[in-house]
């Protein structure tokens, strides 16, 4: 069975991927990020997911101290999605969030002889992330190439981005036939006890789901 | 004044890295990283050169849960420099370990607006580590341009490893120009008080001396 290295943060995509992985008969081993999230609820969401579909997970505790994002510095405010202008990256962006997560997720994979790091990035109904994007995960297949062991001597980790050019309403239409747990996950960028409807990350959760002509088990928005 | 990040370890290179860059005019943000190594006794180091050279520091508190290398798993041996294979990449490699390293620089660049990031790794005197050659500070650089928002807007972070192409003793010939303080940079990858002097990262530093024609002030090898 091929070991994978899924990112996990509970909420609807990488729940999604965790079970389109194991479906495609991938043996998962989940990295759950506790970076200083002002919704650190998810981190729960994502432990629970991981008993659910009977799988190990590692959490890894980090921090980003010079923050530079609403998603960590509790004295910006998390924009409504109505306000965020959607040329531009919302303040929610955390520099080089998921270039950190991929490098712990390959240094994991080669520790472990995993074959491959899964995450759950989306560039179709997302938040205009530049590390979400088609061009980045292609250049990040290069580093692993030339800066790891395992790269240079030809045995390459691969990074699978199953959900990259899906809408939110497709991945959820693709995770109903998997079972997905959705009743289990978590979106919102706020971290009171209710999603809070407003942002960009709910918005994206509830257009899925109205496109999918479904009601979101998880959360009343 | 241009902010650049340096990657400071406490040791020969990353000390001359500093004052190197002091030299070159641009202000420096050190970050250390406290990473679960064995030789914990270089973070000490580190401060102590940071402090002597007048420059701020952030220390970032990390680890490697999935081990996968000798200088953060206590049950192996850290091997004698005699016993490496010079063909073969030594169990010193930390899996991505630069690749992680770097990720964090350049969220720190990005959230504090630094215009580069200094990495003093060598691909002369070196372990053969991959993620220390030309090639993968190449693809990294890509990783930036694609993967950050400061990159897809044009105003790229620039990755700068002036000790690259250099041996050890140009090192220390450049190094004693800029009155790098070696007496207070460490190398050696074991944990003790004194430096084992047999380790690939001691012997490496005493050949870079030897040549130089001149005395190590910081450790009697």
């Amino acid at each position: 069975m091929n070991k994978a290295i899924i990112l996990l943060s509970g909420g609807l995509d990488s729940t999604t991927m965790l079970y389109y992985a194991k479906s495609k008969k991938f043996k998962p081993y989940c990295i759950i990020f506790d970076y200083g999230q002002r919704h650190n609820i998810e981190i729960d969401k994502a432990k629970r997911v991981a008993r659910h579909a009977k799988v190990g997970y590692k959490v890894v505790k980090m921090s980003f101290p010079w923050l530079g994002s609403s998603l960590i510095d509790k004295s910006m405010k998390i924009p409504r999605h109505s306000a965020v202008n959607s040329r531009k990256i919302p303040t929610t962006y955390v520099p080089a969030r998921n270039i950190i997560f991929l490098s712990y997720a390959v240094s994991y994979a080669e520790a472990i002889k995993a074959g491959a790091v899964f995450i759950g990035a989306n560039a179709i109904d997302y938040s205009g992330y530049p590390d979400c994007r088609p061009d980045f995960f292609k250049a990040y297949q290069d580093v692993i190439k030339k800066g790891l062991k395992s790269g240079v001597e030809g045995k390459m980790i691969k990074i699978q981005t199953p959900l990259l050019h899906k809408s939110k309403a497709q991945i959820i239409r693709m995770g109903l036939k998997l079972k997905v747990p959705y009743h289990l996950t978590w979106s919102c960028y706020n971290g009171a006890k209710k999603a809070c409807g407003v942002c960009d990350s709910c918005m994206l959760r509830k257009k899925g789901f109205l496109e999918a002509g479904l009601v979101d088990p998880a959360i009343a928005l």
